[in-house]
C-alpha cells in the first residue's frame, strides 16, 4: 500500500487504501474514527504528506494538519476526512483528501510556490459513526461543541471520546476551541464527491456549493416492561418496539408530508425536507424476549432551522402519543444540531470565475466545511457522482471526474495561493 | 464460587453463580452456550456433580449428562439448561439444573440408593440466543433439527455452530440423532420457573405442566436500496427500516386480534396467541444512512399448528405489502418450529399424585422437555415466580419457594426410581 510517488492520479492514490477497512458484512468500507482501518489512513496520509515535503501536525481534537511551509496566519487550507458511515462508500472524504494531496504534488512538478502558508486537513469524526457527533472534530475546533460534552460522548461499546484520544495518544484536557487554530485559515476549501444527482442530471463534472441544509440528529428513546415473549399475554405487553415503530412510520409520513408542503411552494427539491431513521438500537434484542428498552436514530434536514424544528417537533408529539398508548416511558434527545449554512459569497464567485461559471448547487450534507463556515470563509467543490448514491458502496467517481478535480483544485489553490 | 458442599440448598446454589455472566449493559445475565459464562457454569456444574460422585459426560451436541452409576436403559432423567437470553434472569434454566443437584444431594444424605439408572442431564443453547434455534441440544439429541443445518447455523459474528462444537472440543461430525442416548432415557422430568402469574393467583408454590402451546421462529427479511439520509429526496427512497416498522405493528395488530377471536371461544387466557417482535437488525445502522436491510425475528405462539400458521401467514401477508408499497423485496424464512405438546398423561398423574393434587397448567414458553417428549415419556414441574416476569432480570422465584420445588423433585424421584 505504501507508495513515494508524488505524482498520482487522485484515482491511483484511492486504489492505494481500496483494501483499508473493507466491511464484509455490510459491503463497502467501514472506517470508524480511530479505529485500526482509519489509523492506517492517517499513517498512509502522513506517509504522502511528508513525501511531497509537508509538515504534518495533530492537533488536539485528533485533527490532521500537512503544513506546505510555516503554519499560518491566512492560510489556505483544503481537505476533507477519511472516516466512513458504517458500509459507506470509496469516495466521501477520501477524495478530498487524495484530490489534495495530488493538487500539492501537481503544483510542487509545475515548481509552483505559495505566497500564502497553505495546509491539506484530515478532520476527526465527521461521519459521527462512532461517537454520535458528526463533523466532531471541526466542532470542538471551531468551539461548536463543548470539549466536556464531547469528551463524556461513548462509542457503542462504551469507550469515551476521552478514552479514544488517549489511546491514540493524544491529551484530552487539549480538546476544544482552538482559537490559534482558526486563526491561522485565511481560507478553507473543502473538495467532496456530490452525494446527489444534480451533476449527472445537468452533464457537468465539477460544482460550486452555495449551502448547507439546517440538520441535526435526535435520539428517541422508549422504556418500556421487559418480559417472556411466550408467556405474556397480548394485553398485558408494554413494548417499547412496538412504539419504536410506530415514531418510523410517523417519521416517513411527517416527513413526506412536509415535503409535499414545500414542493408546492417555491422552494427546490434540493431543499426539500428529509426525516430518517437508520439506526434502531433494542435492549435485550432476544427473539423471545419482548424488549424493555428501544432506542431510534432521527436524522432531519430542511430548509432553515425552523422547518428543521417543526419537523421533529411533529414526530416526537407523534412518538410521544404512541409511547404513551403502550404504557411506555419517552424521551426525546437532541445529540446534535447545525444551523442553514450559506458558503461565503466572495469565495464562492472567485471560484466560480476560476472555473469558468459551473452550477452554483446546495446540499442537505452535512461537512466540516459547514462548520468551519460559522468562523471563516469557506467553499466547496463537488465532483460528479453517477450513481446519486452516497454513504453506500455504490457510491462512485470516475477516474476522469476525478482528475477534473484536481484540476479545479489546483486552479482554485494557484488563484487563492 | 467453587464449593464442596453436598447438601447446599437450591437458593445457595444459585448464589454461588449469581456473579457469572451478569451484563452490565441490559441488565440481568447474558450466558450464551459455550460462551466463556456458560462454559463456566458447565464447569461448575461438572465439579458439584462430581462431588456428589455423579459420572459427568458431555454427548456429541454439547449436552452434559452426570450419571449416578451407570448410564442406562430406562433411566430417570432430571435437568435443564444453563445458557440465558440476552439480559435474562437467575432462574430460567438454572433453577432446575441447581434443583437436580440439591435432590440428588437430598437422596445421597438419606443413603436413598436408585433402582433404575439416573441422570442431571444440562442441555445445549435452550434459548437459541446464539444461533437463533431453541432447544438446538435437545432437537439434535432427537432428532428434531437436521445436524447439517446445526452445524451451519451462525451466530452475530459469523461463528458457525460447527466452529462453537470444535472450540468446545467436540467433534462436529458426532453432532445430530443420538439413538443410543434417546434409548437410555425412560422419563425425563424437567423442573422450571413459571414465566407467568398462574401459580401466584392461585397462591400454590408448585404445579405440574400439562404441556406446551405450539411455537416458532420465523425472520422477516426487508431488502431496499442504502443511501444518503441526507441527500435522497423522500419520494425517492427504498426503506427497509419502514417496510419493518410496518410489519411490527402488524404483528401487534394481529395478536391482538387472534386474541380476542380467542377469549371469544372457549380456550383460557394461557392459551391465547401471542406474537413478538424482540430483536431487529439494521444494516448498515447509521443514523445518516438509509439501511440497506432490515431484518426482523418474530415469534408466535397459539393453541395448535393452524392457529401459529395462520397467525403467521396474517403477519407475512402485512409485510409483504409494505415491503411491496416501499419497493423493497421481502422474505420470510422459518427459523424453528415446536409443535404443540401433551406431556405423557400417565406420568403427569404419576407426579399429581406424589404430590398431593397440585394444579396441571399449559404454557406459552418453549423448554427442552416439550422436544424430548416427542421421542420419550416427558414431565414439568413449576415453580411459583412473584413477579410473574420472564427472560428479564425481574424474573423471581423465593427462596422457600424453591425448596418446595427440590422436596418435589425430591418425592418424585424417589417415586420413580
Amino acid at each position: 500500500m505504501s507508495s513515494t510517488s508524488t505524482t498520482a492520479t487522485a484515482s491511483a492514490l484511492l486504489a492505494e487504501i481500496a483494501d483499508v477497512g473493507r466491511d464484509a458484512v455490510r459491503g463497502g468500507y467501514t472506517r470508524r474514527v480511530f479505529d485500526p482501518a482509519e489509523l492506517e489512513l492517517r499513517a498512509w496520509f502522513t506517509d504522502h504528506a511528508v513525501a511531497l515535503g509537508l509538515d504534518v501536525r495533530l492537533d488536539g481534537n485528533g485533527n490532521l494538519w500537512a503544513w506546505w511551509g510555516a503554519p499560518g496566519p491566512d492560510a489556505v487550507v483544503t481537505g476533507s476526512h477519511l472516516d466512513s458511515v458504517p458500509g459507506g462508500g470509496a469516495f466521501d472524504g477520501p477524495l478530498g483528501v487524495v484530490s489534495a494531496l495530488a493538487a500539492v504534488a501537481r503544483l510542487r512538478s509545475a515548481g509552483f510556490t505559495p505566497s500564502r502558508p497553505f495546509a491539506v486537513a484530515v478532520f476527526a469524526e465527521e461521519e459521527g459513526s462512532r461517537f454520535g457527533v458528526a463533523c466532531l472534530g471541526s466542532r470542538l475546533l471551531s468551539g461548536a461543541i463543548d470539549a466536556d460534552r464531547a469528551l463524556a460522548l461513548a462509542d457503542a461499546d462504551g469507550v469515551t471520546f476521552a478514552a479514544a484520544l488517549t489511546a491514540a495518544g493524544l491529551d484530552p484536557t487539549r480538546a476544544g476551541l482552538d482559537e490559534a487554530a482558526l486563526a491561522r485559515i485565511g481560507v478553507f476549501v473543502e473538495l467532496h464527491v456530490e452525494q446527489g444527482r444534480d451533476l449527472v442530471d445537468r452533464g457537468v463534472a465539477i460544482a460550486v456549493a452555495t449551502g448547507i441544509l439546517a440538520h441535526g440528529r435526535w435520539r428517541l428513546r422508549f422504556t418500556g416492561s421487559g418480559n417472556h415473549a411466550g408467556t405474556t399475554p397480548m394485553t398485558d405487553r408494554h413494548d417499547p418496539v412496538v412504539a419504536a415503530a410506530a415514531a418510523i412510520l410517523a417519521t416517513r409520513h411527517r416527513g413526506t408530508a412536509a415535503l409535499s408542503r414545500t414542493m408546492q411552494g417555491e422552494a427546490s427539491a434540493a431543499a426539500a425536507p428529509r426525516a430518517t431513521v437508520g439506526r434502531i438500537e433494542v435492549i435485550p434484542g432476544g427473539t423471545n424476549v419482548i424488549a424493555s428498552l428501544a432506542e431510534l436514530w432521527l436524522d432531519v434536514r430542511a430548509d432553515g432551522e425552523a422547518a428543521v424544528r417543526e419537523l421533529v417537533a411533529a414526530i416526537g408529539d407523534d412518538a410521544r402519543a404512541a409511547a404513551k398508548l403502550e404504557g411506555c416511558a419517552f424521551e426525546l434527545h437532541e445529540e446534535s444540531f447545525a444551523p442553514q449554512v450559506t458558503f461565503d459569497p466572495a469565495v464562492r464567485d472567485r471560484i466560480a470565475g476560476v472555473l469558468g461559471g459551473p452550477p452554483l448547487i446546495p446540499t442537505a450534507a452535512g461537512h466540516d466545511a459547514g462548520i468551519l463556515a460559522g468562523r471563516v470563509p469557506t467553499a466547496m467543490l463537488f465532483v460528479r457522482n453517477p450513481s446519486g448514491v452516497s454513504h453506500a458502496p455504490d457510491e462512485f467517481a470516475g477516474e476522469e471526474d476525478c482528475e477534473l478535480g484536481v484540476d479545479a483544485l489546483v486552479a482554485v489553490l494557484e488563484d487563492l495561493l
